[in-house]
């Protein structure tokens, strides 16, 4: 915790936040505005819906598991008139659907989307749903704390109006931190006379950030973590960090099914995280204990009513093949010493046949 | 950073935060419920304010600084029926000011104050007007940003319905948490039927506590960090942290008067952090340049209208005499090169005096 020894009223603080802010739009690819909050994504989310809309708004919700469930409960809580479009665990919310729904009420005025649902390993097709709600007066919304640095956004190409990340992700810190884009759209919105918010104000947020502060005392230590991984990522480059999960998904996902292990997600997978589901007879929960007690290494569990039935392999950021050879390893043995039939080296194989093809060697 | 390594849905994660909630209850010396938050601590401020009253409540708020400022900010945001009374800076709100507006008006539900103003260095009467609070049904909500673990506040025993702390002062950690412990009555005061609020959710957290959970992502690694200077607060005990910061803040005061600078506070001076005047003639900007540029020492400026006017020395948590020694002896060299008069030792002496006196030397 050393690095905290950074003052938030001083000009070294300045220097460093405008810099976090102009990093953060290379990381999400946006030349929109990036605010940063010391909270978790969700603190977020809620800023979208609490400064963007108003009691009554109609908004649809696109919902495909635990975080569409939470746009539905943020816009419940705020008043917001919601129309959920919802999709069973491990499936997506088709762009038609919702292009169905903007159609037929032209009064809506916000659409909420995961790009990467995690609780099931689901990728939303933010594009198609973009085109659709861009012929409207409608804002987008897109929750993307899993979805940033580990597919690809488009954010001023597409008009995504506001696009949600946390540090905790590909961002590749601890949890403290999370930021979003807006629009010039979104901000249009923004009702100055009429806050029913305060801690997650964006225009107070916007007019601090022209001075290099923010409004309240920010998490320091994480904001110094967070300019290192920044970056970091600068270095590698942005689409090499997307490229390369999207590759280690790829991996996961054909060594599980040389494994004969079976999928979760329907449609297009995430690249962030590979849902995968136990087999006939055993619990994910036995999965998940071994790898932690055994191998140190947190792989999750399905949330809610998937407990038990998949675990969920998280491969961003730092995550890279060389953390993967492990993991199928070890996911190799968990199988075996559960009782299935395994051949050692048959999942890794995979993985080292996907690494050197992309190798080109 | 390295802390950071434990993931927030596992059974490591789980008696941490139990820990860490049974240890905040000693350092704040309450049996009431107490609940952290992912924020700085305006976001917990924020929580009182919109999960325990509704828009259109009468509420008065204590105001002597900045922060105060802040309450009355905050409670206008929430729509309330918003009653200030305002003390000047460097002077404080008395309870008999508070007692006067409780009975001129039986139907005020809630009274917010600082327990230290740290823009000015002044501490409020918490008990003087704790004991007028309790005799109406109103709710009474401190901040005790900068006065937790550094002041007495008898939470249990005066009957403090809401007091907020937040990680980076006498927590002694990087900013990025908040916490507030809330009495029966302040529970009572929650509706569960409707919310117009989602992170700040105060029984939203209250039952993911109970399973030692956090509803939201928290700052694992701030958490980590807080259960570390909990337990070092333990060994110390809460009453010897308070009595250092009180003493601190005595030796302050007189090494000040002793340098012939004069005091800001009127009343109860702060033990979190004591303002200076600048001698005529010199900007604090000057003298705050120099505790930085010379000694790498961050000593606060005055905010708004007392910037140029006021200097603030914080000593709390780690801060101690050894800290003390130099910082004087730094202000006594900086007071020189601004062309004051000034004898080198005799500010220094001064805080020997109060250290060796209180040794029993």
């Amino acid at each position: 915790m050393a690095g905290a020894d950074i003052h938030h009223r001083t000009e070294d603080f300045r220097r460093l936040y405008r810099k976090t802010l102009t990093d953060l739009q290379y990381f999400m690819g946006t030349s929109n505005d990036v605010m940063v909050f010391t909270s978790s994504g969700t603190g977020a989310m809620e800023s979208a819906v609490s400064n963007l809309f108003s009691p009554g708004d109609k908004v649809v919700v696109a919902a495909a598991g635990k975080f569409g469930e939470r746009w539905a409960e943020i816009t419940r809580a705020f008043g917001l008139d919601v129309q959920i479009l919802e999709a069973p665990y491990g499936d997506s919310v088709t762009p038609e659907r919702v292009a169905a729904a903007l159609n037929a009420n032209s009064e809506i005025r916000g659409v909420f989307v995961q790009a990467t649902e995690s609780s099931t390993g689901v990728s939303h097709d933010v594009e198609g749903m973009a085109e659709a709600v861009g012929k409207t007066g409608a804002l987008f919304v897109v929750d993307a704390i899993t979805g940033l640095g580990t597919s690809s956004l488009d954010i001023d190409g597409w008009g995504l109006d506001v696009v949600i990340g946390g540090s905790q992700k590909a961002a590749m810190i601890p949890p403290g931190l999370a930021f979003l884009s807006l629009s010039e759209k979104a901000w249009e919105r923004i009702d100055p006379r009429r806050p029913t918010y305060y801690y997650f104000d964006l225009l107070k947020h916007k007019k601090s950030a022209e001075k290099g502060e923010s409004p309240w005392t920010p998490a320091t230590s994480l904001l110094l973590g967070l300019s290192e991984s920044l970056r970091y990522i600068r270095e590698v480059g942005r689409e090499n960090l997307i490229e390369n999960a999207q590759l280690l998904a790829k991996a996961t996902r054909e060594a599980a099914e040389a494994l004969g292990l079976k999928l979760f997600a329907r449609g297009v997978p995430a690249g962030a995280v590979t849902s995968i589901r136990a087999p006939e007879g055993v619990s994910s929960n036995d999965i998940v204990e071994q790898f932690k007690t055994r191998f140190g290494a947190i792989v999750a569990n399905g949330q809610g009513s998937m407990k038990g039935e998949i675990f969920r392999i998280a491969h961003l950021g730092y995550f890279d093949f060389a953390d993967l050879f492990g993991v199928i390893a070890e996911l190799e043995i968990i199988l075996h010493s559960l009782g299935q039939r395994v051949e050692f080296g048959r999942g890794v194989g995979r993985v080292q046949e996907v690494y050197v093809a992309a190798s080109g060697e």
